[in-house]
């Protein structure tokens, strides 16, 4: 123990103030630990959440593009973090690290690029605030990851490779950042830190990210399925739909519960600390998991009046459609609330669904319905729902009584705000995807050509088919491709090159 | 910093004993959120054995049946959740959350029903306690969903989906809240935290449910798998067992290990506090390896021994009942009795499961052989193996010395207990289920049809077979049935009713 | 509050200067149950990795091996907790655990055998500091754990199970523990902990394992696949490479995110501490994701533009050799240092499978491109690229000026080190490997026969075809064989005997 050893008389006072504002930092530095623990705890669930988009949308995709899917869900997190690295924190957080918050224009953030800069290598804080600081890049990096990831499941089947990549590096570097400045960052123009927002002191809540994260996403998806077209042969002459093949049940299902695991940190852990926070992070996750397994339920029932039997890809949508629809507000509504926002999700997906067929927009895994229509439901009933304690102690005490939500007595300050947000992302992300997909038209080209979405993007693109009868016992394969290639990559064969 | 700076002289004593008390209660409050991270660390940990399971069963299933048992791995945990919320946690802890305990008649709690009251919403306990509050509602919530799971797995192929309900929803909502109020409550009559049991003053250890959530489960399961009876084909005109295909072996062994990942927080994380139990947590957690790896050994050898191979099953399902057996005694015993123990859960296992045979009882994955008998054997071993310091850490040290095993010089006090929880369980979990299933079979019906059983569930309940050979490439199906349906359903073709 | 409440006067610095420091030990245990934590946090996060490496294995195998890859992988856990308990923890970390160190002689640990000893039931050490160091054993258990999973993946698909057993005893329980020693222990020869090293003060860095885990496995591996020789049919006779079938490209993909989603337990929580120590944490994080992120890439882009097409495996296995080789570097190396170690893995990892296959060796996973030849990158890397400032938070700050890497401006005394490491590595495990390999040669033999091969391990060993097309409505299966039998078991109809 290196305090010192006080004495009585003159200077007792002196030594123990010391000796207990000693302890005190070290207090300080052990939360601050603790909140670092919690910050990469909640990094690594979200990170997962990887494992059950791909598992999701390689189990609804054709056999012929498995390969496909595959790959761009490794590159989702791969590119993802290099595009966070090199823009997207900077875009996001700049000068709005937890630890320092400097002027922003509201927009834009113009530090923490290339994890550089005094936000992440400064002298002037502890190493506990800088880690602080550097758990949470990784944090808001699994989240951006998920952004992208969500306009995969919409476009596959057909979209190319290149316009893949333009979406990728472009949403996670920068169409979401900016969605993020604007809302989360401590000086973004909508944010629920600031008082200023243009209607009322009450700014934009979105506690993990209904809007932020699964609306952008979803609109991206959207604009992304509609431009680039159904997919051969999903709707016939006359609109009606054609039901084509999928993988794999058991991939979307244990993909839906891998979801569910990870979701426990995307709105648990998004209370940035665990300290004095942890009823929000425990109210949040349990919050969530009544809403997602509500939303299963409603959407089962539904499909089940409307088609007669027991869906599973109803039950697993409705609680991804629970999920979405609760992260926004799932920091500041109660139980009931949250019964109700994930009851009504399960609901607006099945007729966002349906709608999208009527509109012969092939959005494969249903990514607009689930993440687009149940995350502005989620925007929206934070304006409804929000309960003052709740809102209290997730935000700010001395504003919970004008910012709770209209069924909770505050009138509609915290509705405008919630609709203010709903308009600015529908017309910021659905812009910029539609100049994205755009320039990926005229550069690259949206789509890959008619004979090689017949043939499958594996046999044509990716070496070979993945299925696996399609290659046993296959020994006449020709040898005439040379160079690198993996184990066991189907149909093809080194010979000369190797030899 | 917010101390008061204290100065010489008459008044510094009061001065600094305030500081330092202000002090001690941040440290009091730290400690209360590591607590509360403990938890949900417990809680996602546990909440991921749902795909675990999933997993596991979908993989011994017929290829006809997958969907079917995967909308039911979903609804586990949705209904589950609903059912904790409105009743569950409410019987199982009411006045005995871990904050405030209050009378109780030691078989059904009478508080926290729907998340409320002042268990949940108190205004005289601190955040932090209800925090801790609302993150073991969660944590709980992840062991009730286990229990009805354990169910689904043995029962599934041919019972009606009525009948699942009713038993997910009674299991989850009744019969295991009431085993757990009696054994986990602080004022449970059987609990270990009081020191009036019946027969001495030791009272039931079970450390994490081997009794309370397995052999609940594997009661329930068996009762089940009885009423129900056998698959079709399952057994010959004279007995002889017929192995019918099972989906995936690889889904069985990867759902294993993703049942041990999450074991890891069913059983460590039980120590509910990381403060002061971080010696129990780490024991706890390597007993379990041990039980669960060397359990997986002792089976595949009398597999081998029995059959002449080497076979995955007896290593995955020996796994788990290695696994089962130590769940119970993990906090008391030392990691020699957890290797006893769970060597004895391998032989266990094995006998169990080709004595159901004999009784020509169809448990499809072994749910009983593994959950009821090993449970058993996990509760009996506490009363001979429980060792006194890892009592006296785990539970009370001032009864450490007549509570221990009866191979630690403690006579029969703890085995005698152990005993009357195992007939306690038999007959609680047994009537209640056979009323159960009971009242299903004159209701909804028990079982399918035989014709709907013969073409399999996902057929003729789930809107198509999951089976991707039967739909690639069919581009045919009709277009008559109308209504919502979700993307890549089977067989499902939405024509007029889109158009 | 427990304090003695102190008064004015004589005695009262005494009384105060007890209080506090009563607090501070309560402040130094809660730390230490919040590193116990971070500990049990990281090994169920590796313990993950087994789902992982079972994944990507099996994806990898052809359809009549299944059986036969699971059941290894669950026996590499199994087998590797057994071996842990009985020798390699002792081994490896005897007189050397976090809590106390005593003399060792550099290469072989003397206590902790057996999880006994004082290490492990002491009475003089407080129960937070036994918790802790119980911890660390199930911490790195989950590495050794690993370390035999890596050669697993490598030999698969004609390898004996004797030799298998023998491969997994030995390497859990002796090989891969000594090189911990001699490297990670307190008292290892070469370890960065001492100053005594024998070429200059600064030992040997691995921060996480790219030596100690990965090129100890990749050594066995590339010992055990040229020693086994390659599969019937791998290469053709003038030495042309003929691709073998692989079960799922699926399995490898989900496998390769599993595994990055581990290796944050692996490479993050090797801190060992969260207190102090939350910088490092973080930043090993942030290296991590970067390095593995653009490993994928630069290995895609050279599969690219050798084969032409973009193929998931070199995506998979590039992400992988850019994990592997960051892990030893990722505590000391800047981002922009991780960057670099991650894009010539990638290379690296394409080069080595290409020379493996021209030197006719059949590593069916590419186990020894990635972890043997990315590995000794990473270690040489740490050489190069450890930054001042790193160095000295992740080790020692008054060495930091002489220990950093040589484009650092420390010269070559880290680099000489990191070389004698790769050597020492190199000599010992391809030793002990080749020594381990040919006793299973001469006793239970290498390699099953070329009928059992042609047949597949599955049929031949393991009761029948884990493929279901094989079993399915076959209901005239012979009754023949007699014994225990698991649910579903292929072709194996138990009769007379049961009935």
């Amino acid at each position: 123990m290196a305090t010192t050893v006080c004495v009585d008389g003159i200077g007792l006072a002196a030594c123990i103030n010391e000796n207990l504002n000693a302890e005190m930092g070290r207090l300080d530095d052990l939360a601050l630990s603790v909140n670092t623990f919690w910050l990469l705890f909640g990094a690594v669930l979200v990170f997962f959440m990887q494992s059950g988009f791909a598992f999701l949308e390689v189990g609804c995709v054709q056999r012929k593009n498995q390969k496909n899917i595959l790959i761009k869900n490794v590159f989702d997190a791969s590119i993802g973090a290099l595009a966070w690295y090199v823009a997207g924190y900077g875009i996001a957080f700049g000068y709005d690290s937890y630890v320092k918050t400097g002027d922003t224009n509201g927009f834009i953030g113009t530090t923490g690029y290339f994890l550089a800069g005094s936000t992440f290598r400064g002298g002037d804080v502890s190493d506990e605030d800088l880690g602080y600081t550097w758990a949470n890049w990784l944090f808001q990096w699994a989240f951006a990851a998920t952004c992208a990831t969500i306009v995969s499941g919409a476009v596959m089947e057909r979209i190319s490779f290149g316009c893949y990549l333009i979406y990728a590096v472009t949403l996670t570097g920068f169409i979401y950042p900016i969605m993020v400045h604007m809302t989360w960052s401590a000086g973004g123009w909508m944010s629920a830190f600031r008082e200023d927002f243009l209607l009322s002191r009450c700014g934009v809540v979105d506690f993990a990210g209904s809007g932020v994260v699964h609306m952008t996403g979803g609109v991206a998806a959207l604009v992304g399925a509609v431009m680039v077209g159904p997919r051969a042969g999903r709707f016939g002459p006359s609109g009606e739909v054609r039901a084509l093949p999928q993988l794999s049940w058991v991939y979307q299902a244990i993909g839906t519960l891998f979801l569910w695991f990870g979701w426990y940190g995307f709105n648990g852990v998004s209370t940035l600390l665990i300290t004095g926070k942890g009823l929000v992070a425990a109210k949040v996750m349990i919050n969530s998991t009544l809403s997602g397994a509500i939303g299963g339920l409603s959407s089962t029932l539904v499909a089940l009046l409307m088609n007669g039997y027991i869906d599973p890809a109803a039950a697993n949508n409705g609680i991804l459609s629970g999920f979405v629809a609760i992260t926004g507000p799932s920091g500041v509504v109660q139980p009931e609330g949250a019964l109700l926002i994930g009851f009504i999700a399960g609901l607006i997906y099945q007729g966002a669904s349906n709608l999208l067929l009527k509109l012969r927009i092939d959005d494969v895994v249903n990514a607009a319905p689930v993440h687009l229509f149940c995350g502005m439901w989620g925007m929206f009933a934070v304006g409804l729902l929000a309960e003052e304690h709740n809102y209290g102690r997730a935000y700010y005490e001395d504003r919970a009584d004008i910012c709770c939500g209209a069924f909770y007595g505050c009138g509609g300050n915290q509705l405008a705000a919630q609709i203010v947000f709903i308009l600015v992302n529908l017309a910021w992300t659905g812009v910029t995807s539609a100049i994205m997909f755009t320039v990926a038209k005229y550069t690259v080209g949206l789509r890959v050509s008619k004979e090689v979405e017949e043939m499958g993007m594996d046999s044509s693109k990716h070496g070979g088919l993945a299925d696996y009868a399609h290659t046993e016992g296959n020994k006449s394969l020709d040898n005439s491709r040379n160079g690198l290639f993996p184990v066991g990559a189907d149909e093809i064969h080194v010979g000369s090159a190797v030899a």
